[in-house]
């Protein structure tokens, strides 16, 4: 059975642990950036090493193609290179990697495939330099305009388009994306399941809808001194007792999950009432009607607690997406693949957003999860082991040609 | 009964919100700054106009003497001159205006008193030039050492001893306040409670103690996506069911006052668990032991918050002062003289520092205050009406003659 070569895939991985490395071993290498330019020139490099025809996008997405024996839809296989501003050095990056990796061994092995198979690294898919999430894939697949993401800004200000221009990734063309046989992207699960459960391989079978809201509570500031409690319009009191609220709701739910991952007090001085807290909220669910049925209830409620605590509040929702589903073939092939090595599985719906997630919206999609150890992720400590990195790859490997041999509908 | 001259303490408030007047209406008087010697220059003049004898001491802390027919202890009368960056009018101003209104009455109508009294107007009451507050009575009264206080830096490096110098307020001796007859200090409340209750004079019985902590929770990172939430150590929902207990208990006590005024999230994205979350909290009664038992029951719970929700936490204390009780024969003969005008009164705590604190260690002290419309200070709308300043300084007027006569134990 044909395997990848994992000394080689895990030599490519150390080169790129060095590109962004942070202090205590992880990755900062934000889209867009210094680091993010470094990594892409080798990445290049190594593409063209093996002779692809290397193609940058409008949004500086990364495509690089190998023919196939006929002129057919294209196989896609990647995920995204850049980080969190404390990542680890698997996340989406392993998803690029294993590809390259996958084309590696068709390459040395002088194996032909029917459909040409693209290697892709899409821009800023994690959202920490401009928000939102995943915007190379879904300017790429025509979820967000052109001048929308252009016009996104990181928090010094710059554009995206001003960011793409100054690392020298701006393309000049759209990709058309709406003719792709299947995509499929390895992924660190991210997520404790797999490792609580031990399994191999998660057969993804979709994506959790997710909604970004920001919060914005305005009261009346004040010294802290001589301001009675009961006579205060604390702006940050209230989001406390929101906060408070939607924690105690959020436990009536299995599987919604609910994070408050950023927030910002106005003057944010010790003796200083707060006038002003802004602060964001996630939440996730498979099932789209649960997330937005929590999130109506929780805007009554603020609605209420600040009646009661005489502070107004504005709700911006940030992003939305519902829940996605996966492409049945692909799911079973990749299930088949996993089979075929014995590799353990377990199905279950990613809770984290992913490109698959716009891609999905174009084409046949289907994602493969190894094992985070201690579920964690986002974090410089971040780690999947190396016997899993190779068993995943395999199964990628092993989808590709499957699917190569398939006709989706 | 006799009374201040309101149109010329008007003038006289009037030329002094000319001298470092802001765009917006209010005052930037830092402590020894150029306006800060603009009004000195004009205060010495107004003090000399009146016959005063003017000294100033080691740390700029101005003093205006007319003498009595005894050489007994000085009754001390007045409050500071300097203001926020954007401070208001009225604050501590009207405290040494007020003062300077009173003695001229005397003079004017030739009234002898028993006791020397003298004007005081301290140096860097505000702490926003010179870190830490009350720097100038501090020092007077021996809480700090003129090393100490010398060495202070404002944030461009220059010490306290080389501003005063620049400005010509350094002045060779160290009074000693440790023979004074009584301090009466005039000041607006700063806080709502008088405008609330639709008091005219607040009597004040002390200055509240306080407790300045920092929390430093830890828990682990990851991904807001796939981690599922009974499977997070989460800094931030940690911190969030700590500070909504803090808000229950806090409702428990009349009088108790906490502030969530800074707090910081790492790493502060949308969709990133948080891992550490610092904040402080200001907390502030006029019985210590109620502050300290809130503050030890409090920790008690949070070490159970934190086991519960296998997070870490560190408490930082940052700063504490006890509560001063003032004086009880200066509050009465205050309370006295607000009822022989039938001016309202209530009596009131002070919440924020004042330099009658420290004078409060070395002899009788008592507070005057006047309401501040909306309860608001330390900015450039800061107001309050003609009309209260006018009752306010003829209360002190009067609580100096009344003092005059007493023997205070």
């Amino acid at each position: 059975m044909l395997k990848i070569n994992f000394p080689r895939l895990k030599e490519t991985i150390a080169k790129s642990s060095e590109i962004g490395k942070t202090s205590a071993g992880g990755l900062c290498r934000l889209a867009l950036s210094h680091e993010d330019k470094m990594i892409r020139d080798v990445f290049t490099e190594w593409m063209k090493g093996i002779g692809l025809d290397v193609r940058i996008d409008a949004f500086g997405n990364m495509f690089g193609r190998r023919e196939g024996k006929e002129n057919v839809a294209p196989i896609l296989i990647g995920s995204h290179l850049d980080t969190q501003p404390k990542g680890g050095k698997y996340d989406g990056v392993l998803g690029v990697l294993t590809a390259l990796e996958v084309l590696r061994v068709l390459e040395e092995q002088e194996i032909e495939t029917t459909h040409p198979i693209e290697i892709v690294n899409f821009t800023n898919e994690e959202g920490a330099r401009f928000e939102p999430a995943l915007l190379g894939s879904g300017a790429a697949t025509n979820v967000f305009t052109k001048q929308y993401v252009y016009e996104r800004t990181d928090k010094d200000g710059v554009t995206f388009k001003n960011a793409l221009e100054e690392i020298g990734y701006l393309g000049d063309d759209v990709v058309d994306l709406s003719n792709v046989h299947a995509f499929v992207e390895l992924h660190i699960e991210q997520g404790p399941v797999l490792e609580k459960e031990a399994k191999k391989i998660g057969v993804v079978q979709g994506i959790k809808g997710m909604s970004w809201l920001e919060f914005s509570v305005t009261g009346d500031g004040g010294h802290a001194g001589p301001t009675p409690m009961n006579l205060r319009k604390d702006a940050f009191m209230a989001s406390a007792s929101f906060i408070h609220h939607l924690k105690t709701k959020a436990k009536e739910y299995a599987d919604l999950s609910i994070t408050i991952g950023r927030m910002k007090l106005s003057p944010n001085v010790v003796n200083c009432i707060p006038d002003q807290v802004i602060f964001s909220l996630d939440v996730r669910h498979e099932d789209d009607k649960i997330r937005k049925n929590f999130i109506a209830a929780s805007l009554a409620e603020m609605e209420n607690i600040c009646l009661e605590e005489e502070v107004n509040f504005k709700m911006n929702p940030l992003w939305e997406v519902d829940t996605t589903n996966f492409h049945k073939d692909v799911i079973s092939e990749i299930q088949q693949a996993a089979d075929d090595f014995n590799f353990s599985t377990i199905n279950l719906y990613s809770g984290a957003g992913h490109d698959a997630k716009y891609m999905s919206d174009v084409c046949p999609v289907g994602m493969i999860f190894l094992p985070s150890i201690g579920g964690i992720s986002h974090v410089e400590h971040e780690l999947s082991l190396d016997q899993d990195i190779e068993d995943a790859a395999n199964v990628l490997l092993k989808t590709v040609l499957a699917l190569d041999k398939k006709e989706l509908k």
